[in-house]
Formats: structure tokens, sequence, C-alpha cells
């Protein structure tokens, strides 16, 4: 049967780099190797690593900008202390906004290395929505936000004009929609969701944000040693880096983001506006704060959970349990989940509308 | 053609294990998903992470002694900086034994975090052999050497005895040999040549000796964290620790560390009796300190080096070309490698000798 896999992360991609991708660990570019077995540093890995760094900027615009992609390991976790090793000097102070558990687990990591101002939280109001009237200082070192918050199935439609510069943690909806990426100095993105398997993150930083801070910061935490080594300052994840590659050519050739954001907006209007509709179901963000890649609901009645879930593994969904610190669905509607997958998923909430 | 993969890393696996990893990346264990594609949550890859804990640390010897293991990011590089981090204190000291490009990069890392004694150091002599006559402070926190040295081809053949805390970064050895592992209080190793594909780090750590520094330690970077949370504080990388577990099954099914020290002994001892027969080439490594995994040599005469170079090129043999820090050749035979790959390769250089 044919599966619908709205898991959160690791996450959907496209069926094209699966099978590319298990080619290449059978014999990769037909060297009679595999992918797992061949040096980082040889001739065709170096040509992966070049292109897939190019490639993304090319993806977001920022080619020729002044900025650097790297793919480093670590998850976004790694880039919460990173971000605060490399920007924030030890007499200043950086700004956070708190819209979620990723953004707060930043928030944690960035007070130990000095000042934090949260310019603004919704946190009282367990995340469901995403704040927008703040401040944030002039003399901030940076400010730092997360695009969106795949627990709570909330998206940033806007950012914030400042002087500052601009961090973005956009693990969970990078390459998913267009933005002006130059008003960001530094995005960074666990490949797990759009872009490949968990085990590599991309950094896309402007250059001359860093070197400031007078810190002295452990080699394999300072961008600046990953830019002069071309993302190969250690040994890259790299079947990571290689299946990230896939997926980015593989959205290239598919239109780019532009084309992406339109069947991106397609499957969540479908999705929402059966929320919205159906009298069983309830949205749990509001509604102008709604995410694109996480619709987060909950059952009206919960006695109808038992039945719900019966249908939906039916009909071959799988991954729509909401995070296990919220309950409650989520659907993730990654760039590589079809239309089609979306379709069946509401079927199933109206399959249930009718049969209670 | 068959090819002889003589890479130091990353570097060849065994042939089943490519094959039961290319099959995960279209199914994995028959749940119509992708491995690249399931939650690092799900019921299946839970498992996964569990038994290649279980199995680690029993391959090691080392089940109900105290000991975890981890499966984290970021390569050896990174402990170079976790490893202080956990384990200096701030007015205390380290000692470290320098025995290589990769010791010296532990060693700079230290530094950062306190005083870093350099208990002995083979530099001098371009690291062409293991200091053994060296006295390690009774205050030092902790002692850390480099079991292999992969570049110079040198092999730790037995290790101090010392009241301090002894941490050894088995990139390139472990699982190679029989050691008493209950020696060593933390043990870190990258994947990438005995165990897996690049993208994980196994660290094996004594509990006891850690949170004791009284150091903030960023959660990412705490070994404490990644405890509590079996390994799974942030997204791993699901499939290098996947295909890692896949290798240590294999090696378990293939009669463990006795059995492949074995072969890896027949192995060494074939390629070192050429090199020390054949009038062309010459080890670089002092004899005694030899390395079972990485044998380095030189041609007498470098105006054979086409001659050579096109002899096992053309024998299938690829990766053989030294480290670009130190040029001639290196003969990477980690426990995957058949000792009929070694054989081709002794053929070559008796092909070459009667050649010239």
């Amino acid at each position: 049967m044919k599966k619908h896999n709205f898991s959160a992360g690791p996450s959907i991609l496209p069926r094209e780099v699966f099978e590319k991708a298990a080619q290449a660990v059978l014999d990769f570019n037909g060297s009679g190797l595999s992918i797992l077995e061949i040096s980082h540093r040889s001739k065709d890995f170096v040509a992966v690593m070049e292109e897939a760094r190019t490639l993304a900027l090319e993806l977001l615009g920022l080619t020729g900008k002044g900025y650097q992609a790297l793919f480093l390991s670590g998850g976004a976790s790694m880039e919460f202390v990173r971000v605060p090793y490399n920007l924030m000097t030890h007499l200043g102070k950086a700004a956070y906004l708190d819209t979620g558990t990723w953004a707060a687990g930043a928030i944690k990591e960035a007070k130990n290395f000095g000042e934090t101002v949260i310019a603004a939280s919704s946190k009282a109001d367990n995340y469901t929505y995403i704040p927008k009237e703040y401040t944030i200082p002039a003399d901030a070192g940076y400010f730092h936000c997360t695009s969106n918050n795949t627990i709570f199935g909330t998206q940033m439609h806007e950012f914030p004009e400042t002087g500052v510069p601009v961090v973005c943690d956009m693990s969970s909806d990078i390459f998913s929609r267009a933005l002006d990426f130059s008003k960001f100095s530094l995005i960074y993105a666990g490949a797990q969701k759009n872009m490949g398997p968990a085990g590599t993150t991309l950094i896309v930083v402007k250059e001359d944000i860093l070197g400031k801070t007078g810190r002295v910061i452990p080699a394999i935490l300072d961008y600046r040693q990953h830019i002069e080594k071309e993302s190969m300052y250690n040994t890259p994840s790299v079947f990571a880096v290689y299946t990230s590659y896939l997926t980015l050519q593989w959205l290239k050739e598919n239109g780019g983001i532009a084309e992406i954001e339109k069947r991106n907006t397609a499957k969540a209007e479908l999705l929402y506006s059966e929320i919205d509709r159906n009298p069983l179901f309830t949205g749990t963000a509001r509604a102008e704060d709604r995410s694109k890649m996480n619709a987060t609901f909950l059952l009206e009645d919960e006695s109808h959970t038992e039945k719900f879930d019966k249908l939906w593994k039916a009909a071959g969904i799988s991954g729509l349990n909401g995070h296990r610190s919220v309950g409650g669905y989520r659907a993730s509607m990654y760039n590589a989940m079809p239309l089609e997958s979306v379709q069946v998923l509401v079927e199933v909430m109206k399959e249930l509308e009718q049969s209670v």
C-alpha cells in the first residue's frame, strides 16, 4: 500500500532521491565503490560538496552577495552554541524571539555566553502565535528567530526590520517559500525536513559578520575555519551531504523555491480548509500565524480518537501524531509531499465526520 | 573489475552492509518508508539505537562495568572539544601524548581550556614512532592519547599504567584488536574506519568520571545530557547509526574482535613482510610501532613512481596514496578488507621489482 508520510522530521524526501541515494550506496558514479567507503577528499565527492554549496546559495538567491554555504555536523542544537560563540562579544548582548521549544533551546544556550534579551515570547499562550510587536535593542549583537515552529504549527510570515544582524533557524521551512534571504546575516537548518536526511546542517552566513567577538573559539565551532577549508575542516557527513545535494538538484529541476511554494500553499490551503470546515476538528495555532509546513490540530471530542487513528492508519498515513509534548495531531507537509497525500488525509477527516 | 579499497577513511565496509543499507534507503524493515524519512523516535529506529549502543559495549567487553555508549555527531574533532569541556577543571590540567596530526589537533583544543601538559612527543622525528618513556603528572585530570595514527602509520601497542583517567581517540583502530578496554575511562572514535560511514562518532564513557569540572557545559557538548537522553538528546545521524549497527552486527557474527584481530594480523604481516623484503620499498614507521591498520611506505627510488602507480591502479587498487601532508604510500587495511586485497597489492609490488 502507498504510504503517506506526514512525519515532522526526519521526513519525506522525493522518491527519486531515495533511488539515487540507494544506488550510490551500492556504486557511486560507476566507480565500483560505495559512497560510504570513498574518501571525502576524492575528486567526485569534492565536486558534490562544491556543487551542493553553490546550489544552496543559488536557490536562495544569494550568489555573489558575500555569503558562504557550509554543510556541518551536529544539527540545529549545535548551532544554538556556534551562533553565540561566533557572534556574541564578551560584554555584548543578543536578542531572541521566543516562539517555541527550539527557540527556547537556542535562548538557553545563548544565556551561557552573555546577556540574552527576550524581545518577545508567546510561551504564556503555549506558543500558539508569533509575537509581532516588540523592540530589538539597537545595541544587540544580533537578533535570533525561528522561522517555523514544528511543534506548535506556527510560522513567521513577516520578519522585523532592524539594523542588527538577523540570525534565523530555518530548520523546518528552508527552501519552502520565497523570502528576501539577503535580509538574514546567518541562516541555519538541520537537513532533515526539506533538504535531506538527518546528519548534516546547512549554514548560510554573510562573511562580514564573523571575526568580531574577540572570543577564543574552538576550531570545530568556528565558522571561519569551516569557510577557509571549504566545508571540509573535518570529515563531513558524506552521505547526508550527497543526499541533500540530490534533493537540492530535484528542487531546482522542479522550478526552485517559487514553484515549490505554490505547491506548498495549495497543500496547506486544502488541509486548513478542512480543519476549519469540519466540526470535529480544531486548529491549535492562531490562523494568521499558521505554518504551511506543519498543521497542528485537535479532535473537538477526544472520544473519536480511536476511530480517527484507525481510519488514517488504514489509509496508509503515518507520522500524524502530534509532538509528545503537546499531543493532538500534526500533519507535516514538506516540499516532497504530493498534494495527493493531503487529499487522502482530508478524505479520512470527512469519512470520520460522516461516521459519527 | 573488483576494486581493492585501501582508503584511509572513510573506508571499506563489508559488502553485505552496503547491500542492507541500500535496501533500507528504499524500504526500511518492510515499513514502506525509507530509513531516510522516518522519525528518529519511531519504534524501529529507537530499537536500532539501543541495540547499537548495547552491541558496542558488548564487543568491547564493557557490559555492566559502568560505561555508557553514545552515537553523537561532529566527528573526532568535536570530541577534541567535548573532552576538555567535560573533564578539565578550570584550574586543573590534563596530559596529552603527541603522536601525530590528530593528537596535535586534540592538544591545540585542550590548550583553550587549561594547562595542557605534553607528556611526550615524537614530532621532532616526524612522528615515526610512539614515545614510551614519559611521566604523566599524578594531578592531571586525565591523560589523552591516540591509539593509531593513520597519517604516520604508527600504533600504540602498549598503554601507560597510570592512576589518572585515560582518554583515547581510537578513531582508526577501534574494534580491530583485543585490549582491556576497561583501562580506559573514555574512548571516542569517528565511525568512518572500522565502524560505519562518516557522520557519527562512538563515545564510550565511564559515567563516574563526569560532572566534576564545575564548568557550564553547552548541552550539546555535555556527555551527561546525551546519556540522560539515551543518545537522543537531538536528532541523531540516523543512517550513519544504522549502518554502524549493521557493521557491528557483522563483526559479532564473524567472531567479534578476537577473530578480526587474527585476520588483521595476517594482513599486516603479509604486507610488512613484503615491504621489508622488497628492495624497492621502505617502511616509514619504526618497526616496533607499526600500525596494523595503516602501513606507510615509500619507493626507495622515486623514479619508479609512475610505473608503480600504473600497476596498482591497473590491478583495481584505490586509495593507496599517502596523506597529502606526507606523500608516499599508505595501505589502510581495516576490518572489512579481505586478505585477498593485500595479496593483490603484494603481487603488484613483486611485479614492480621484476620489471625494473
